[in-house]
C-alpha cells in the first residue's frame, strides 16, 4: 500500500485535538495550522465545540472530504477502535502519536499487535505508535506536537527511531544554521519502518541528503536493497546507536563472536553505499557538506590560511583522513607571488600571513581553485587582526558559489567571527569551528564522490557449483525440516556441528579446495594413511561432540614419522576423553601438513538482520586476539573482497612484505567468492549465532575446519 | 634567570607604543591600560608626545622607575639595539612581539641569533620573537595587541606555540562560556620555551588546568622532567600538531621508522602525566571538566535521561571510552520508584520518560549521586516537552555543586536550551551539546584520577650490569670520539651496524640472555659447530655490510642435518653476494633454533627530542605490517612496561590465549628493563635515526639481532 498520503496528504484529520493549550492535542493542532499546510485540516474530539476557529467534530465519520491522513493522539486503548473508524472513513494513512504500546511492556505489546491487525484488516498503513510524527518544511506540513518553532526549511532530511532526539536536532540545526527538508519520527515501527520511508523521502526534490538515526534494523536485507537504490541518487548518512549491546551476547562460534551485529551493519552499509557516522555532530557536519558542495574529483586538498599553526593542524587532520595536500602548480605559485607578501608561504598550506586582507583571501582562493592539481580547498579564517572576518567571507562567497570544486571553511573563534559564519550559512558554504571537523567533511565528500564514480558491482557468482550435493550432505543433520535445498531457510541443526568429513564434502561441492582428510579408526590404520599421504601429517581427534579440538589437546601437528603417528593416535584420544568424558570419539582424522604459504582464516556467519556474511582475516589465535578480520555481505562483490583484503594485515601481506614472499591472492579471492555463494545458497551454512552448522565456516585456501589444527590451513603459493 | 617579572611585573614599558589607532603599537598600549593592570605603565616612542593621556618617552633610558618588563614592538633590525637599552635600564624580562626573525628565512635567523646573543650578554630573558605576548586575567595584565575584548577571567591556562590560534581560542572560549587564567604566546622561542613557563604558569593560584598547543618540543628530556612535577599538582592537556611530518623522513632501521616522533611524544607524555588531546575541541572540552569537577573514584557511570535514544548513545559512547554503566544499588532503584512513573526505566541508563519535571531530574540525580556503586553521572537534557531546560538546570545545580562526584551534562539542542547552558556555565558545571563529548570528558576525568592515585614510579634499575664491558666492546666502532663511557654522548658510529658478535657481547654485559652465536668461516666449520649445538640450527650470513640479512636471502632457518648445513653455508653466501656484490662477507653465523615459546620483538631507538625509548611488540614481519608495537621512555618504569604489554597483542598473549600456552612474561619484563637501562646508559645503542648502532636493538627474550632470523627470537617458556 502506498505511503503517498503521509507525504502529500490532501486533507489531514487530527483525532484527539484539544482546546486545552496545556495538552499535546492542542500543540499538534496548532502546529499543523501554523505550518502553512495548504490542504484541508480537520479536528476531531468527542467534546465537540471549536478549536482555533475550526469545528471540533465529535467523530471521524462526520469529517468532510477531503481527508486521507489521520493523526491519532488519544489514549492507547482507544486506538484500535479509532482505526476502524479511519477505515470506514476511507483513510489509509495514520500516524499514531500516542504512547502506551510495546515500549511499556507485554500488555502494551499485545495492544500494539491488535492495532496492527486492525490496520491490516482495513488496508491502513501506520507510522508509530509512540512517535513524534512527520514534518515537511517545503510542502509544508507539520504533524508533530513539538513546541515551536519548527525547523528552518532546508535540504537535509532526518529519519529517526528516537522521538526525543528530533526536538534536539530541530533546535540544534537552527543554531548550526542549516535547515531540514523532511523529518520522520518512526516510533515503535509497528508497520512503517525506516526502510519503507527511504524512497519516499529521497523522492522529495528539496531533499539533498538523508540522515538516519537508527537503533536497529529489522529487515536488513530489504534495507540494503532499498538503500542501495537511494544512495545512487542521494547521499545517505546513518548514525547507528546501541553498538555495544551485541558484545554482551555470548555466541558459540569464534566467527560469530567476531562478527557481532556491528560488523554486519558495517558490511550492509558498505554494500548499500550508506555513510556511517560515529557521532551526531559528525552526521550533520557531513550532511551540510554533502548538501551544499559539488563532488571533488580526487583527494588533493589545498589549504589557505593566514597563520601557520592552524595550517599545520589542518594538514594533520587531512592526512589523518587519508586526504593529500595538493602539490601546487608553478603557475599557481607564480600567481600568488604577484600579490602576497614575499614572506608568505607559497607551498601548500598557503600561509598569507596575519596581514591577509579580504582581497588576499579572495584572490588566493581563486588561484587555488584554478589549479588543476587541486580537487578541493579548505580555508582557515581565525579572526583577522586587521580586518573583519565578515569582510573576508563576503569577498570569498561569490568565488565559492561559482566554483566547481568544494570549498569548506574553518572559521575559528566564536563571537568575532559570528558575522562571517552567518554570511557563509546564508550562502550555503559549509563552515566549521575547527580545521579538524572541516577535514572530516572534506573526507566524506571525497568518499561519496569515489562511491559514485565506482561502477555498480554485482556479487560474484560461479556456475560450477553443485547445490544438490550440498543439500544431500546436509540432509541428515537438519532438524525440523525436510531435506534442505538451495535457497531454502533451514532453521536449525540443533546446535550441533557438522562432522568434518561432511563439511569437506560441502566445500568440495562448491569448488573450494581442501586438504584431504582421512579417518583412522585405530593406530595401525593411522600409520598406513600417514605413509600414503606423506609426512609430516596432522592428527585431530574425530568427534562430533568436540568442535574446538585444539582447546582440548585433540590436535597434533607436524607429526613426522610412523612411530609418532602411533603414539599421537593414543595421545589425542586420551586428551579428548580427559577433557570431555561423554564425547563420542570415532577415531582420528589425518591431514597432510602444508608448510609453505601464509595462514589465513576464511569463514561465514549468519546475521539475524542481514543474513550471510563472509569473513577473512589472520588465522591462528590472532583471529580473536588481534581482531584482524573483515566481513562482507555474502555473496560478496569483487570490490568488497578487495576491501576485506586491504583492510586486514592478513590480506595486505598476501602481496608479500619484506622477506615474506607473495602468496596466491587470487586463490583467496576465489575461496571467498565461493564460500559467500555457499553461505547465501544454504542459510544454515555459517549458522546464526548459537545454533548453526559451524563445520564449514573455517579454513584457508587449502581448508580444514574452524577451530581445528590451524597450522594446516595455509594458502599454497 | 628568573621569569618572575614576566608574570608579576612591577612596571611595564611598551617600546613602539603608537598614537596611531590603526597601528598594533596603539592596540598594545590600549590593551595594557584597559586590562586594569595596577603596576606602572610606560610608553616609549622616539616621536615623543603623549598617548592615552600618558607621556611617550623618546628613549627607554628616560622611563622612570619602576620598570622590570619591556614589550618591544619595533622593526626587527632595531631589536638588538633596543635590548642593549633594556639591559642598561636594568630590565631583565623582554617580550619581543615583532616578527621578521627566523620565520622569514636565513637573514631573519641570523638576526634572531644576534638578538639572543645580546640578550644573554645583558642577562635578559626573552619571550618571542614573533609572538602575541602574555596575558593574565586575574593579576590582571595584557601585553597583547589583539583586538578587544580580551578573555573572560577563568581557570584554564593556555600556552601556545602558535600566535594566530590565541585570538581564536580567546574568542571561542568566550562563546563556549569558559574563562582563561593565563595565556602565553611563545612565538619563535628564541629563549623562553614551553618548558620554561610550565612551572610559573602552574604556580598561579587561579589556574586549575594547563592547556598546551605544541608544534614541537626542543628539549624533550627537560620537558618530561618539568611537566612531571607540574602534573602531580595540576592537570596538563597537550594538543601536539605537525604529527604527520615525521612520517615522511625515511630512516634506516625498522624500529626507528616505527617509533617516529609521535611515538616518542606519546611515551614522553605518558611518563610526564600529560594528557594528549587529538583536536582543539577535545582539549577544551576536557579542560572545563578537569577545572570544575572533583575526581571520580572509579569508572562506573550513571546516566540520567528523559529519553531512550540519547541514553543509548550515551551508553555507547561511555563503553567506547572504556567506562562502565554502574549497576544501581537496590536502594537507589527503590528510591527512584517512589516518584518516577512506573513506565520509567529504573536500570542504568535511568530513563525518566519525556514527562520528567525539574523535580524529577533533581531527585533522581540526588539518588544516583548517593548510590555507592556510582562514581560519576552524565545527565542528558534534550528540550523537555513540558518544561523549560532552564528550570531543569536550576533544580539540579545546587545538587551538583554540593556533590563529591563529577556530573557532566549533555544539553541537547541549541536555542531552546540556551538558558540552561548559561546557568550551567555560570555554575561551572561542564555541559556539552552531545552525549559523545560528555562521555569523552568523563573518561579524561577518570584517567586523571587514576594517574593521581598511582604511586610515583621510578624507572627500573638493575645493579648487576657491566658498563665497562659495553664501553670496551663499543670502542672500536665509534667515530670521532674517545672510547665511550656510561652516560657519555657518543655522536656516531658512522652509519654502520655493529657486528652481531659485538652486539651479543653488549647484551650479555647487561644480563640480557641471548642464544649462542658462532661464526663458521667455511662449510666444515659450520657442520662441526652445528653438531656441537644440536639440530635444528639457523644459518645467517656474517657481514658487517648487510643489516637486514633475511631480505637478501642470507638467512636459513630450521636446518636439520649436516648435509643441509653444508649446502646452506654455500647458499646463504651466494645469495648475499648476489644481492650485494661489494659486501664484506666473513662467513656464516650459526644459532640454535628455539621452537617452543612465543615470538616477540624488543628494541630501543633514540629520539632526537626525548632520548632513548624501549620498544616491545610482535616479532616477525608483523612488527612493521601490523604495527603491533608500543614504546616507553628508557629506562622504563614497571607501570610503563606493563602498559606496553597490555597495549600490544604480543604482550597480551604472553598470559596465554585459548590453546596458546602462557609464556614467561616476567622474562620479557626483565629484558625490557635491562635493554632500557642499556640504551639510557649508552646513547649510541639504539641509534638516533639514520646513523646508529642497530645491532643491539632487536631480539626477544632469547635474543638475536634486529632484522635477522626472526624465527629464533623466541621467549622460552
Amino acid at each position: 500500500m502506498s505511503l503517498t498520503p503521509f507525504f502529500t496528504p490532501t486533507g489531514v484529520a487530527i483525532v484527539g485535538a484539544s482546546s486545552n493549550p496545556t495538552k499535546l492535542g492542542f500543540s499538534l493542532a496548532n502546529n499543523l495550522l501554523q505550518s502553512g499546510y495548504t490542504g484541508a485540516v480537520h479536528f476531531v474530539n468527542p467534546s465537540g465545540g471549536t478549536l482555533l476557529e475550526r469545528p471540533l467534530y465529535p467523530t471521524l465519520a462526520e469529517v468532510p472530504d477531503p481527508v486521507d491522513l489521520a493523526v491519532l493522539l488519544i489514549p492507547a486503548p482507544a486506538i484500535p477502535h479509532a482505526l476502524v473508524e479511519c477505515g470506514q472513513r476511507g483513510i489509509r494513512a495514520v500516524i499514531l502519536a500516542s504512547g502506551g504500546f510495546r515500549e511499556t511492556g507485554p500488555e502494551g505489546a499485545a495492544l500494539e499487535e491488535e492495532t496492527v491487525r486492525v490496520a491490516r484488516a482495513h488496508g491502513i498503513r501506520l507510522i508509530g505508535p509512540n512517535c513524534i510524527g512527520l514534518l515537511d518544511t517545503h510542502l509544508p506540513l507539520d504533524t508533530t506536537f513539538l513546541p515551536p518553532p519548527g525547523p528552518t526549511p532546508g535540504d537535509v532530511a532526518f529519519i529517526s527511531h528516537s522521538g526525543a532526539i528530533c526536538a534536539a536536532v530541530i533546535d540544534w540545526a537552527r543554531g548550526q544554521g542549516f535547515g531540514l527538508s523532511r523529518l520522520v519520527s518512526l516510533g515503535n515501527q509497528a508497520d512503517v519502518t525506516e526502510t519503507d520511508v527511504l524512497a519516499p523521502v529521497a523522492a522529495d526534490p528539496y531533499t539533498r541528503v538523508l540522515t538516519l538515526y537508527l537503533e536497529g534494523i529489522s529487515d536488513g536485507q530489504r534495507f540494503v536493497e532499498e538503500a542501495s537504490k537511494v544512495t545512487r541518487q542521494k547521499p545517505v548518512i546513518a548514525l547507528k546507536v546501541g553498538r555495544f549491546k551485541s558484545g554482551q551476547q555470548a555466541v558459540a562460534s569464534h566467527t560469530g563472536a567476531l562478527a557481532g551485529q556491528e560488523t554486519a551493519y558495517n558490511a550492509a552499509f558498505r554494500r548499500a553505499g550508506v555513510i556511517r557516522a560515529d557521532t551526531s555532530e559528525e552526521m550533520f557536519d557531513w550532511a551540510r557538506a554533502l548538501a551544499w558542495c559539488p563532488p571533488p574529483r580526487g583527494r588533493r586538498v589545498a589549504v589557505l590560511t593566514n597563520a601557520g599553526g592552524p595550517g599545520v593542524t589542518a594538514a594533520d587532520a587531512l592526512e589523518m583522513h587519508g586526504l593529500e595536500l595538493a602539490p601546487l602548480a608553478p603557475a599557481t605559485v607564480a600567481a600568488l607571488q604577484t600579490f602576497l607578501p614575499s614572506a608568505a608561504s607559497f607551498h601548500n598550506p598557503v600561509d598569507m600571513l596575519a596581514s591577509a586582507s579580504p582581497e588576499h583571501y579572495a584572490r588566493s582562493l581563486r588561484a587555488l581553485l584554478n589549479d588543476p592539481h587541486v580537487d578541493s580547498v579548505m580555508v582557515i579564517l581565525p579572526p583577522p587582526p586587521m580586518y573583519t572576518a565578515g569582510g573576508v567571507a563576503r569577498a570569498m562567497i561569490p568565488i565559492i558559489q561559482s566554483a566547481k570544486k568544494p570549498v569548506v571553511i574553518a572559521v575559528m573563534g566564536e563571537r568575532m567571527i559570528q558575522e562571517a559564519v552567518e554570511y557563509f550559512r546564508a550562502a550555503h558554504v559549509p563552515e566549521y569551528r575547527f580545521p579538524e571537523r572541516a577535514a572530516g567533511a572534506l573526507n566524506v565528500l571525497t568518499r561519496r564522490a569515489e562511491t559514485l564514480a565506482r561502477e555498480v558491482e554485482s556479487p560474484l557468482h560461479r556456475a560450477d557449483v553443485s547445490p544438490d550435493k550440498v543439500a544431500a550432505a546436509l540432509a541428515p543433520f537438519v532438524v525440523g525440516a525436510s531435506a534442505p535445498q538451495k535457497g531454502t531457510e533451514v532453521p536449525t541443526t540443533n546446535g550441533r556441528f557438522l562432522p568434518q568429513d561432511t563439511a569437506l564434502q560441502i566445500l568440495a561441492a562448491y569448488g573450494i579446495p581442501t586438504l584431504g582428510l582421512e579417518l583412522a579408526r585405530d593406530a595401525d590404520e593411522a600409520v598406513a594413511i600417514a605413509a600414503r599421504m606423506g609426512f609430516p601429517v596432522a592428527l585431530k581427534v574425530a568427534s562430533p561432540d568436540i568442535p574446538h579440538k585444539s582447546d582440548v589437546g585433540g590436535v597434533l601437528l607436524d607429526v613426522r614419522d610412523q612411530e609418532s603417528v602411533r603414539a599421537g593416535f593414543a595421545s589425542v584420544i586420551e586428551a579428548a576423553k580427559r577433557a570431555q568424558a561423554d564425547a563420542v570419539i570415532e577415531g582420528v582424522h589425518l591431514q597432510r601438513m602444508v608448510s609453505a604459504g601464509q595462514e589465513v582464516i576464511t569463514g561465514t556467519v549468519r546475521d539475524a538482520q542481514f543474513g550471510p556474511l563472509v569473513m577473512f582475516g589472520s588465522g591462528g589465535v590472532e583471529v580473536e586476539g588481534l581482531k584482524d578480520v573483515a566481513f562482507a555481505l555474502a555473496p560478496a562483490t569483487r570490490g568488497e573482497i578487495e576491501e576485506m583484503l586491504e583492510k586486514t594485515w592478513a590480506g595486505r601481506k598476501l602481496r608479500g612484505f619484506r622477506s615474506l614472499p607473495p602468496a596466491d591472492r587470487e586463490a583467496v579471492i576465489e575461496v571467498l567468492t565461493r564460500l559467500g555463494q555457499l553461505a547465501a545458497d544454504f542459510p544454515p551454512v555459517g549458522g546464526d549465532g548459537d545454533q548453526s552448522v559451524k563445520g564449514v565456516a573455517g579454513g584457508g585456501g587449502g581448508v580444514g575446519c574452524e577451530g581445528e589444527g590451524r597450522e594446516v590451513d595455509k594458502v599454497d603459493r
